[in-house]
């Protein structure tokens, strides 16, 4: 049972350390917070023209936070562990903006609005227009804290998370982000109801939410990138231009931690992910591309023949 | 039962238009293929130093063809199931070359071999230093034709197949080439037990191989990358640097297929495969980045709400 | 005569729009800045050691500002001449930094300090390992005004100016930036005494000095990035990586320009500048790359034949 | 005066070492040859439509050669001299091709001819429609030698030269070249009568011509990428994707320069391009970017002080 609640409307539009908390929480509770889409609900119908719509919005992809956690301070890891994700709408938004998006054939990159129906009791998505029925695979875009220094986009992923748009960052997975700031300030919102690997379009099933966390501090433990461990995978991301540094980072955070926590040395641990390391693309379409490396812990144990 | 056994050592290291096939094939027939490594098997033991062994070479990654398909013609696309891969040796190399793989961090860019035994009757490889054990999925490294005009080195991967690195070149999976010359031109080699995504020290479990292969043709259809379908995905492969650009190539090359066999429009293809598309990295270390964009056939049936 | 002198050393390390200004100017007076350093003066003889020397430093690249000039709001263009640049020490510094540089060759990105002495009357730079002389060629690598929301690391360089290092922010040459903010809160600092177009090793003829500007506001006047007027050339300059898209930018600004003031259509200026643009580039080391389109004034005029 | 006129008129569309050569040529004779223009002349007029005047053609850059020097062979490098180019023709040919060339905006990517007459006895170069005249500087765009094992198509730059773009290889400056075959197999074309830098819009001032050079053998000198010489400056071309990658190895080509011809260290040299070192950008456009990176021969001089 969640005891804080935040459903704070004063939405931001950079990871700062230059606001005030909107909430302050200590480690182990359960907390509940709700989000706005990437468009801030501007977006409703497949009538809708994303130009028009978003006319006199400056600034898009609002984030709640920053959330203050207790005891967290620089050199620290913030631990989130994603306990639920309950989506608010009954429907999805998807569109084609202008020259926006992985791919810019003409035709594809003029404006369209795809709106995504909540069915089969919130479980799958579907469009009316191609007939197709998907699963709902709800996750954050965006998850990240305050850099130490710079104030950025939430447009724009990086070492501090962020808009990464990276479909682990789900529930029953825990996520790590390095911590810059006293009490972390960590920001999230532009949950996904859906998004393939690499956001296409550049735009997913956006979808308002509520979700509950529970954050928790490592205390003296450094991180350079964010890191994700599901049941059974362990994951780093890296986010950056071209895609493949953002390759590179993200097999070099997760060599770290194999020698950090498993025993391997950088050789061994670069030999192994060499032949069973996973490797997907999360997006193709911010401002830098974020790139997920992964090893199935089955093959962290060590066996004797 | 396959009718034909190639088994020449007259290697290529240039995927060529110009040379001589070296067997004729009809559609339709088994035919089995013996494959060489990467390294035509100069690399033995933990003890060799890879630039020792490989001095007096002057080219690697050796192809077995071409092989002549009757009736292939430019503009018609050949079709390759992969029946079976047989590893013909007790052991896979892998080593670390000098200035070579994807990271090229202090001390991860000297030389060093490795060598993982097959056990579990061939199921599972081993290596000794670091003590794990990882299944055996047996993949071709490179499989192409010969380009139109030009002949490319078997390094490369690229519209024509090549060193794609891409672990769905696999058993079970069928694979789709464009034709530009008579009889396509096919070439096969590079055998690996074992690959991560991304190939990030940049040499897999290289192997010796038998496989079995059946080839059709697909007169007048006309793709422009490789595809692949297995039991469950239909998946287009693109190469080039930097990374993001393989990764449209990929998508671009699965819209087209989208609209050509499952009734899709641009518009609709390009919506859906944002929702649902899987993006992985098959190769980050060869002289193009591969990158394999796929969906669930189950997400391109219509269903009526 | 410059009325006002800043001579302030609460330097900055984001440009940044959430602090004081260190001073209020009126556009059209001269005004004279004092400028530290790119490494606030640690490294200072061929014995140190950066690592050692820098051991204690969080941030590099230090700032003098922001300024804040009367009468400038967003949406505006801020103007600034280049008057004058003294260089106020006997030495400029360079240095080899471990993994850091456009190149990293084994051995050339241990550490190693590089002095080069100002001679000939501060007109030429002597290094006396090398025993080469080159001419003094002072600019600013690093000139801007804070973004709108976010604050930005000294080391990058983007739409707002930056940590650009491009050998044209020099004297003589009229500067030209986006005014995000009311007051346009300019920064600088990071004068070269010398550097190479790309800033191949990563660290240019670093020194302190003191200069003379002129700011102007041009109300109303919008521009995207960074533009330059010299005697003959007008020039754009875009950041971004891969650095292809960096000149993508720089060529489309310039084009943008031309349409704008000098009566081009935009399929004019793009012909035109096919034909007799210039490109270099500025840095290649920086976190992102820095190029600079340019074309001759004598190459804009009409002629009649 | 030139003893050899090679008019052959077997256009090649790939540097390949699988054809005959078209002529012969001992080291030192000045030898004349004529070029077709990068689209064998069939575009002719402002009305003409590229991808009508084009319909029939499947390959672009038709290249004379390849032309035998005596006693060439691998491990060697081609010295050629560019004594003289001279434009058979009294207008260039530029165009807009779709979904060509360095900017794809809206409208810029559509087709369009654009013809520049020459005019000023051959020494200006002007076009009706935006009323300016610049001058005539012709240079080769494509200029290259067989490689090793493969065929390339020639609309790419290699090691091998091929379609770098580059203004400098220009009347009175000298190319050098790896030779990778017995007579190396030179192949030339694509005369341009005038280039901006990054060739912009994909297409220069496209012109046939008639070329007087001479060609040398240096024996046992082994370059990796081509270099030119000026009078002034010595220069390396870099081609690849992305564009960083092409800047890193022509700086590392002409380090190699310094430290084979002129006593650096790879130190010393590394530090000196730092400072004083040119970069501007050949082509952003073709299959692979090429970048020049050069140096002012005056800043080769040992100074004692």
């Amino acid at each position: 049972m969640a005891n804080i609640i935040i459903k704070n409307e004063d939405y931001k539009y950079v990871f700062s350390p230059y606001v005030e908390p909107v909430a302050r929480v200590a480690p182990g509770e359960e907390v509940i917070i709700y989000t706005e889409d990437a468009f801030k609900s501007r977006i409703k119908t497949s009538e809708d023209i994303p130009s028009k719509a978003l006319a006199a919005v400056k600034f898009l992809n609002p984030q709640t936070g920053p959330v203050y956690i207790e005891g967290a301070a620089p050199g620290d890891t913030l631990k989130i562990e994603i306990i639920e994700i309950e989506l608010t709408r009954d429907y999805a938004v998807s569109c084609f903006l202008k020259n926006f998006g992985g791919l810019t054939i003409e035709g594809l990159t003029g404006e369209k609005v795809w709106i995504w129906k909540l069915v089969d009791n919130k479980k799958s998505l579907y469009n009316e227009e191609i007939k197709i029925k998907i699963p709902v695979r709800p996750f954050f875009g965006t998850f990240g804290v305050a850099p130490e220094l710079e104030a950025i986009s939430t447009m724009a992923p990086g070492p501090f998370g962020g808009n990464m748009d990276v479909p682990d960052i789900a529930p029953g997975n825990t996520v790590f982000l390095p911590v810059y700031n006293e009490g972390a300030l960590f920001y999230i919102g532009d949950c996904h109801a859906a998004q393939g690997e690499g956001e296409l379009g550049g735009v997913a099933c956006e979808i308002t939410a509520k979700t509950t966390l529970k954050f928790d501090v490592i205390k003296g433990k450094k991180i350079s990138w964010p890191r994700i461990e599901s049941k059974d995978r362990i994951m780093a991301v890296g986010s950056a231009r071209p895609m493949e540094d953002a390759a590179r980072i993200a097999y070099a955070e997760l060599i770290a931690w194999l020698v950090e926590d498993y025993e391997f040395t950088i050789e061994g641990a670069y030999q192994l992910l060499t032949q069973v390391g996973g490797l997907y693309v999360g997006n193709m379409v911010d401002t830098s591309y974020s790139l997920v490396a992964s090893v199935h812990k089955k093959y962290l144990r060590r066996v004797e023949i």
